[in-house]
Formats: C-alpha cells, sequence, structure tokens
C-alpha cells in the first residue's frame, strides 16, 4: 500500500465539511484530434472503471470557480471553454461501491453515513480545450488521465456515459449560436480543419462549398498567409478566430 | 397572528432534514396571453417581495419529480411542459433576510444554523401552460399566486428576475428545436394566435406569410375547420399539434 497516497486520500476526506453536501460537478472535456471527437477521462485507481474529472463544491466558491478549481486540479488543466448544460438529480444517485472500493485498497473503511457516500445530484460542465495545448495529469484517486475517442468509451461509473451523451447533445445544439468549435482548435488553422471540428461535433459530412460560404458569411474570421505544405498542393489558407468581430 | 398558518410553517420547518440539503428548486412559468407573455409569481406573506414557485427537492424523489410536485403545492398546477435550463450557484446565495422576515411575522426566530438560512444552489426550470386552462392558487407562504407581464415583473427575491431572464433566453434557443411553443396554446388555434406566441417570445415582429409557410413545412400541424367568427371577415383555420406527425 502506498502510504503517501493513503494519507493524501484520507486528507481529502477530512475536507468533507467544507463542501456543499451532496453536490457535485462532472466536467466533459472535449479535444479534437485527428478527425474524431475525445474526451478526457480518468482511471479510477483500484477499480476497472473509469469517470469523467469531477469534483465538489467549496461552501464559499460560485458553481463556475469549482468547475474551473476541479478541472485543474483532477486533469491538470487551466483556462478552459467552460459551458455548464445539465444537472442530473435521479433519485438514489451515488457512487456507493466504487469508493468503498477504492478506499478498501488503502484499508479505509467509512461508515454508511460518510459524506461520499451519500446521494449526490451532479451539475455537468462541458469544456472545449486545444488538443495540442493540454497536457492531462491525473489526481490522487487515478492512475492515469487520457483522451478516448467518444466512439470507444471504456467503461463508465455510475451515469457519466449518459453525461458525456447530453453533453454532445447541448454542443451540437449551441455550435451555431454560441461559435464554441472554434475553442477546439489551436490560434490558427485551415478551413478543412475547421469544417473537421463541425463534423466530428456533427457527427456527419458537410459540403465543402456551403461549410465555407456559411463559415466566411459570419465574418468572425480573420485569413492570415497561406499554410506552407511544403508540398505540391495548393497551399490552403490559415485562419483566425476573431472575437472582437464576433463582438461588433 | 393566524395560529393555524403558524403550525403549518412549523410543519414545513420540521421537515429540513427530509430534503437535500443546500438545494432548491425555482421555477418560472410562461402564460401567453393578450399578445404577451406572463410568468407566475407569488406575493410573498410579510414582506414587500415576489417570488418565483420554488421549493426543495425529497431525499428520495428525482429532481424532475421534485419540480412536478413544487409546481403542483405552490401554484396548485397540474401536468406541465418543464425543461430544466439551468443552476445559479453564485457563493453566498442565500434567502436569509427575507425568510427571517416572513417567519419572525409568527414569532418564529430561527437560529443561524437554521437548514433554511443556509446558502442554496438553485436549478432553474421552466414550464410552459396553457393560460386559459391554469387557476393558480398560492400555499402557506404566500398571499396570492398571480400572472406577471414580463415587461413589468414586481419587486423580486434574490436573483428571480435574473433566473427569469435566462428561463427566456432558453426559451427563445429551443423554440425552433424544441417546438415547445404550442404548449402555450389551447388545444386549438389560429395561425395568428400561433405566430402572437412565437412574437411574444422572440420579441419581435414576424413575417406573416414566411411564419405560416414555415410552420405549415414542419408537417406537425393538424388543418381543422375553420373558426366560428360570427363576423364578415374570412374566417381562419383552426389547428392542432399533432406530436404524432413530430415524431415521424
Amino acid at each position: 500500500m502506498d502510504i503517501e497516497l493513503r494519507s493524501q486520500i484520507l486528507g481529502f476526506l477530512d475536507k468533507g465539511p467544507a463542501f456543499l453536501p451532496g453536490l457535485s460537478i462532472d466536467c466533459v472535456v472535449f479535444g479534437y484530434h485527428e478527425g474524431e471527437l475525445r474526451v478526457l477521462l480518468l482511471d479510477i485507481r483500484h477499480t476497472p472503471y473509469f469517470s469523467l474529472p469531477g469534483g465538489f463544491i467549496y461552501q464559499e466558491e460560485s458553481i463556475d470557480e469549482a468547475a474551473l478549481r476541479i478541472l485543474n486540479e483532477r486533469a491538470g488543466l487551466q483556462d478552459v471553454y467552460l459551458e455548464q448544460f445539465r444537472v442530473f438529480g435521479q433519485a438514489g444517485r451515488g457512487n456507493y461501491r466504487i469508493h468503498r472500493e477504492m478506499l478498501a485498497a488503502y484499508g479505509i473503511e467509512p461508515d454508511p453515513g460518510h459524506w461520499l457516500l451519500q446521494r449526490f445530484v451532479s451539475i455537468g460542465y462541458y469544456a472545449l480545450v486545444d488538443y495540442t495545448k493540454v497536457k492531462p495529469s491525473p489526481d490522487i484517486f487515478s492512475v492515469s488521465c487520457d483522451w478516448h475517442p467518444l466512439e470507444e468509451l471504456p467503461e463508465l461509473i455510475l451515469d457519466h456515459r449518459n453525461i458525456i451523451h447530453h453533453a454532445l447533445g447541448s454542443l451540437r445544439l449551441m455550435l451555431d449560436h454560441k461559435l464554441s468549435g472554434f475553442n477546439l482548435l489551436p490560434e490558427t488553422f485551415t478551413m478543412a480543419d475547421l469544417q473537421g471540428v463541425y463534423e466530428a461535433i456533427l457527427g456527419k459530412k458537410l459540403q465543402r462549398t456551403n461549410f465555407q460560404r456559411k463559415m466566411l458569411s459570419l465574418g468572425i474570421l480573420e485569413r492570415l498567409d497561406k499554410k506552407w505544405t511544403g508540398g505540391a498542393h495548393k497551399a490552403p489558407y490559415l485562419y483566425r478566430f476573431d472575437a472582437q468581430k464576433e463582438e461588433e
């Protein structure tokens, strides 16, 4: 048994009263790589399950602040684009068995009334990040924090698969309205990159000229120099999302 | 002092442990009347403030079940169309002063740690109802439960004005996607009625022929007989929303 880890876990359990009781946050972090959407999942120690990066809300912080802190603590992320999208509040919703299994591996046996073994109502957030910039790092409860293709999710705890499903639905609905898809790309990108992001989110192929016309008509893209491809192909233009133009 | 009411209020306060701590639900109930959107508000006893119909979640019920029960208990509603739309979770969000004022009128002085005087994270739902069918009735905490035009809201407790603002924004966004606007109308309606609902929600005039073409093209309206107007005008057709067609 890892004594240092055990002591860190005990320290976390002691923090129970500092959190809002029975309320949690779960974050679906979307990244875009090689033409597909991926989500960040934690491989929970001493169990066969994976989970979304999630956590609890301190008594004196807002839920939005808590979501940002949790993404930092559990996945090593900073400054991410976040949207609250839905609350998951089924009766009896709790992580009873898996928390017990995980704690048992450190010889910790919480009593039935323990704060971690209650019903939890969870607030779902989704985050959109630039895959190339993120260096996910696991927390004390996880073996690893890694990207998983949406199409090949491992076994997840609780209703986390359903949370991902709802996050994707919300992202699709908001795509045109919030123009949030740009957060999945590096600062500069080609029109083909952008179309790839939209296709991955919407789960369908889009017609190239229509897509390009629609995007350019929004007046939110700044065209930069051509991309140096080194090849004999026609070099595509690079674009940058111009937040200032969006506000006009 | 109304002794019977005092005893009912004490009975309610005793129920604290039966609820999920620190979590509440607030409902924005939209109705459509005389060309405008209205919301149901409770006039809170012994305070100058109004509030949305809201309440708490029993340990063994889902948040959706709680929202339906709360609308029934606090406003006398049944079988309403409900959508969860956002969580309001600012730090320090609580109804400390107004709850104290209201309870003081019955000689009840809760101690500072009382469950009702904590921070509450609130889950926002909006409901769409047929104005003509609703007979709102107030609960023990309210003098009245009545419709108020969105444009002339009275003084509201806490962030309830902001909750209404977000509910309307969410309703607007979802209008085309969920076709939920029909829930604001009686079972049969004219195209002009439907256009009125859309205009009230979107806060702008729509072009009549375009609107009609768009609605008919959705294939979700069943055309019935003409409306008997008794006048010399050309009688308009009545329509009914056909949920079965929507599913096809």
